[in-house]
């Protein structure tokens, strides 16, 4: 028989008749034959709720004691899920990470599983009840509760899934992965298929449907994905191994992050150890900084760019004008007005002339690029934020829509 | 090192606000050289929200998704509460039922408390934590969340207490126990020392301050339990066996329960097995039948009374309506407005007069008595409920604040 791990994120699970509509789609898959193991996440803003609760008593709670509190949101949504399977003539058991079990290391607030113990599920597989795990939790060795982070619930379903050998779908509250943001362009088109790869590229560039933790996880042990709406019967996108993509194009999707600043250093002289004393200072304040630009070196000094997100941004200004005095740089410069652009798809690496045409449509559109950064499988561009939706639905309409003309070659 | 549980109730916890007010009475207790471990109920409302939430989805959920369900009540309240302790600076570790363990039988939503493993406690208090943990629930054998029933943490709280050679203080929002409920009487007096029995008679008279079940476990192992206030510093009531109340009286207190109807089955055929198949009729439909009354026998003919709930009373009525036909019975009689008085005293047993005296003061004040039934340290009677505050005013008058004159013989 084969069997499916069904998850219902927050929103899919927000009510009463939101859990009712999700155990419909459970009995669906169940009468066309699948063995389902549910896996659900709190009811949307009962996490939240807990946090703030917390947050009110103190800033920085025992994080064990956080564990403890939040954990409850998904259990109260999966005893009331199993109930309204039961109502619906589907025998359900709702099962708590400790009772699985999911062990987990013992790092509160953001543990790594373990192992998984699968054989109670399977017990109740074979004694024809649906059972319904708490997502987001597990338990360590010695019977402490842990939580698995932001997008926790997800990484809970796939690893069940490759823990029980089955497949996996997410319901969430969008109707798959898109070629870009639909609400910048009503051309966006649903993708059927992605790799892990550009899919965790996209999941790193802003795009929100997954975290990258649960699609590297899926990505190692092969877990396929399906991501689709609660709300509607369409097919969702397909989150798969390169090999199963069976429309190979160069770029898959665009996408959009206006979250980030530039910082400019101006004027540095250029000696070794400046990059260094720059972004050490940086790290030790817990800033991330993405995308890192030095030009050439003239008559001895060069200018340094970074990105960073704008809620660092004036931390890492403040910080970087100290350094700057420091290393004797003449000035730094922060600009909040910028976009980052980029094109993502496996079929890069084995084409040519993507990088040369996505600086074409910007520049036939008169957009300058402020910095580049590239992998093996995506290329972006920093530009003035007030481009950035003109830069959207000019690459869309370049790559997506009449995207045939790139070559792709050694495919297969 | 002395230990001693701190119970706390749901409107003790009903916000961070009380939580904080709470963990400064345990910090408190810690002060005073103690070591303490405390047992939360769930915040106010928040059981009763978790039981309606899930009703709305089916009247008769199953019971272990029930147990599953309400379970989180606790768990969010002890660990907001060890939060706040660890805030004031004395670090605390939540445990839920199965963490302790306390360990029931599988009889979910009355589940009995079959043992208690003490040792993760003990350890925690070795090294300087105060263990929180959940009231009012357990965990199986195999794993399964259990709930104790209403009233159930002050069980958890008196089994733990039994387990820790520990006292126990439960802490609610009333002072203690009174000679009788104060809203009548601005003349009723806090008890300081009241036996198990008397307690118990108490309790099953319709005080609330706690429920029977518990008190028969503290009577059972002996243990001491002191009720009170956790909005005041004043002692409240100690619940000890009979041997160290000192305070020898033939009565403790008075009680009033507005809570029953009676039926009167008129002119039963007196032959045998006629109150058989009334009762029978009534256990079968599981309806509780408190005070029954048969007068001697008249030209072959009897009059039948008994009590049950105000709740239960109009189905007990149709079940007695139907029997009555069957058995040859006059009329069937329901009257709601009845009252149950009793006057409670382990000083009964060896003194006299008292029944007598309780007679006298209802006959001074023209109230006529229904129905009478003892124990050995109660006496109730059951009068027109429109004279059923009078009656406790004048009783405790008599017995309460002049009861000197009661002999009370063979003590000590």
């Amino acid at each position: 028989m084969k069997r499916v791990v069904l998850k219902f994120g927050g929103t899919s699970v927000g009510s009463l008749e939101r859990i009712e509509n999700a155990a419909r789609r459970v009995i669906k898959k169940v009468q066309e034959g699948y063995q389902v193991v549910v896996v659900s996440s709190a009811m949307a803003g009962e996490t939240d709720r807990l946090i703030e609760l917390a947050k009110k008593i103190m800033p920085l709670p025992p994080e064990r004691e956080l564990d403890m509190l939040l954990a409850t949101g998904e259990q109260q949504a999966i005893a009331l899920f199993a109930m309204t399977l039961t109502k619906l003539g589907y025998p359900a058991v709702s099962l708590c990470g400790w009772q699985v079990p999911i062990v987990t290391d013992k790092v509160h607030t953001k543990a790594k599983i373990l192992r998984i113990g699968v054989q109670r599920i399977k017990n109740l597989l074979e004694e024809g009840y649906i059972p319904v795990v708490a997502g987001f939790q597990g338990v360590t060795e010695d019977w402490e509760i842990t939580t698995l982070g932001r997008g926790g619930s997800d990484l809970s379903a796939v690893a069940l899934a490759y823990a029980l050998g089955a497949d996996c779908e997410i319901y969430t509250d969008v109707e798959g992965v898109f070629t870009t943001d639909p609400r910048i362009t009503d051309r966006a088109k649903k993708i059927p298929y992605i790799s892990y790869e550009e899919m965790l590229e996209m999941a790193s560039l802003g795009a929100k449907v997954m975290q990258a933790r649960s699609i590297e996880f899926a990505m190692k042990y092969g877990v396929r994905i399906h991501v689709r709406s609660s709300f509607s019967e369409e097919e969702g996108t397909w989150i798969v191994p390169e090999e199963e993509v069976m429309e190979k194009v160069a770029v898959r999707a665009i996408t959009l992050d206006t979250k980030e600043s530039r910082i400019t250093v101006v004027k540095v002289p250029d000696r070794p150890g400046i990059a260094y004393r720059i972004f050490k200072a940086l790290g030790d304040a817990h800033i991330v900084v993405d995308m890192i630009v030095q030009n050439v070196s003239h008559q001895g000094y060069t200018d340094l760019s970074f990105t960073v997100s704008k809620a660092d941004a004036p931390k890492a200004e403040e910080i970087v004008k100290r350094v700057a005095q420091e290393i004797g740089a003449e000035q730094v410069v922060r600009d909040d007005h910028v976009a980052k652009i980029s094109v993502v798809g496996i079929g890069m690496r084995s084409s040519y002339g993507t990088a040369a045409k996505m600086f074409e449509v910007l520049y036939k559109n008169n957009i300058n690029i402020m910095a580049i950064s590239t992998s093996e499988i995506k290329i972006s561009c920093l530009i003035e934020d007030k481009y950035a939706e003109l830069a959207v639905r000019e690459l869309h309409s370049a790559f997506i829509e009449e995207g045939e003309d790139i070559k792709v070659v050694n495919e297969g």
